[in-house]
């Protein structure tokens, strides 16, 4: 409820979440949130009530609550409000939502294929359902399933969610345009990856081909279009959106992938090993080995994509990549991206309070995202 | 357009698929096939325009044409022709085509979580992955991981032909709840199966109940509920085809046990070795476990569940099957269930047409099931 009131004005006149000078991202994810956790206390009573495990529901809503940033809530909601959405936001509210089952559903499944420890400061999931299996010596395999399970069922839910989101039909059959295109982009973009692994990691255009898919159009330009399509937007817009969500797509993913590696510069974030050990195809590698002299390429090579590589050798690995300018020339390609964004941003002409969400959500991901 | 002709009368009034006499359950299935056919069409083009690899849609569509009953999709259009439904059959055939694309994402997760090495008489999807990464030390992870991601598609595109089906808004969301739920079903009974794997494999209500929530609704009673809701059909309609579900679904998946271990009667179906590897818990072996000796008991446990069980030992678990009495009570199962499906039938009052062609899927799929 807490929501409802941030929701009013002074002057008690409702505005939803948004008024002419500024768009309350924190009231937004509240809300997110709160439809959430209402859809899962339907699930949860629902598998109550058919002798279904309740650990199912829980491990999704543990899985939420550890964490996420969600951008691809907010933007859904920005994108509603740039194309002049108003009033009662409570369809937008379960697109944004859905959005983040989708997430869920992808990382669960990202993790199971990258053999990920841990995710969001926990034990990823098919971890967790391992170690409900004891000791069984399939419990590697079987947890990985359960894991599995547990991800399709966050796509299901994501989908029912849009399905029951009572749309009226001709802006329900856009949002599930949308929403399939979406879906089938980084399925693709996540082929493109997991089947490429190991091969022409030096190959910079081929990295920025699996942002591209994998990330880039559903991190930014579908959830900003679901949005819009919801506020019964032209063909402009959609537009103004597809040429925004590459590059902030892009500079997003480029920022992430410098974090997991280097850490943040304020120290907020701690540098990682997890993207050296699974040898991920990033930009920020394929410009390393691109950038080094033979021996240094050679070196690289032999460090990354070691399961077992150690703090030493990682600091041997972001010692070349540092070297050989590939940190600073994926630096330089956020620097540019982000340039981009703004560019069409001046050109837009979107209402103020969506506009500047849209700047304030461009430095958040590109800067300072952890 | 084979089925095109295949559906007129001689007297040329287009029928669709029925007449007041029989359904031609080969021509649905046909153009059931016709849908796929097109739909996945669609999907090659449109993955060659944006420069996706081709192999996922093709992956899809040999998946598809290796074999299958199609028994969901022909329970789909005998539903909607039972509760009345007549004319242009575009949105059912759409719905029936969708249900065998989820069968294929169904199929091909659990084949990466039971970890079997065939499908259909050709190498199960990850595999086929496998295959494709050559000599990479990690084929075996990534190759699980490409399956996975064909399987989501699957699952995508299978919610795509729904959303694309030009329902009516309110039998659209009708749809949807069924589908939605069938979905649910599916995943929870798959839970149950793969985080139960090993523990307590002489439990028969156990098995019957993974049955139930794996198989039962999802073969039978959905697939009859989705085409009857599509006809406008009244609870009393979806009420039979619940109390049909059950049995009938129950005794096709009792069948295909019985088929896996001990083949067919008629030698069309080799018994074979995967149930047994896999240790499946199965009724069939629920009911061995509970009627051996200490002794039997014991070395059946021993044998199955073991990855490189042989056919000599393979032979012994089936010995001691039959011996215990597990496979005439199994066959007693089927054929309670199958007298059950003809009491409900009697009492149901369907159209002729549609009365003789479930009772003609009931014969096949509890009896000659191969």
């Amino acid at each position: 409820m807490q929501t409802e009131r941030v929701a009013r004005r002074a002057d008690g006149v409702r505005t939803g979440v948004v008024d002419a000078r500024a768009i309350d991202l924190c009231a937004v994810r509240r809300r997110v949130d709160g439809v959430l956790e209402d859809f899962l206390a339907e699930k949860t009573s629902a598998a109550a009530g058919r002798g279904h495990p309740p650990e199912v529901v829980d491990t999704v809503r543990d899985f939420l609550a550890a964490g996420g940033k969600r951008i691809r809530a907010l933007l859904c909601v920005v994108g509603w409000h740039a194309a002049g959405g108003d009033g009662e936001a409570r369809a937008v509210l379960r697109v944004a939502a859905s959005l983040e089952l989708f997430v869920a559903f992808a990382l669960i499944h990202d993790d199971i294929m990258d053999d990920s420890d841990r995710r969001r400061g926990r034990p990823a999931v098919h971890r967790l359902m391992r170690a409900r299996l004891g000791d069984d010596e399939r419990a590697e395999r079987l947890g990985a399933g359960g894991a599995l399970l547990v991800g399709n069922l966050a796509l299901m839910w994501a989908q029912e969610l849009l399905h029951t989101a009572e749309l009226e039909p001709a802006r329900q059959r856009r949002v599930h345009r949308l929403f399939d295109a979406m879906l089938e982009e980084v399925m693709y973009g996540q082929y493109l990856d997991v089947m490429g692994t190991g091969r022409g990691a030096d190959d910079v255009e081929a990295a920025l081909r699996i942002i591209r898919y994998k990330t880039a159009t559903a991190t930014v330009e579908r959830p900003l279009q679901l949005g819009a399509a919801l506020a019964g937007a032209g063909e402009a817009t959609m537009d103004v959106f597809a040429r925004l969500g590459l590059p902030l797509g892009e500079a997003f993913q480029l920022r992430d992938d410098l974090l997991d590696v280097f850490g943040s510069p304020d120290g907020a974030c701690a540098p990682g090993l997890s993207d050296l050990r699974e040898g991920k195809r990033t930009v920020l590698l394929a410009l390393g080995l691109r950038g080094a002299d033979p021996g240094r390429r050679a070196r690289l090579g032999q460090l990354v994509g070691r399961a077992d590589l150690g703090e030493r050798e990682a600091i041997e690995a972001r010692t070349i990549l540092h070297a050989t300018g590939a940190r600073e020339q994926t630096e330089r390609m956020i620097a540019s991206r982000y340039e981009q964004v703004l560019r069409v941003l001046d050109g837009a002409g979107f209402p103020q309070a969506a506009d500047r969400a849209l700047r304030g959500l461009a430095v958040t991901a590109t800067r300072y995202t952890s």
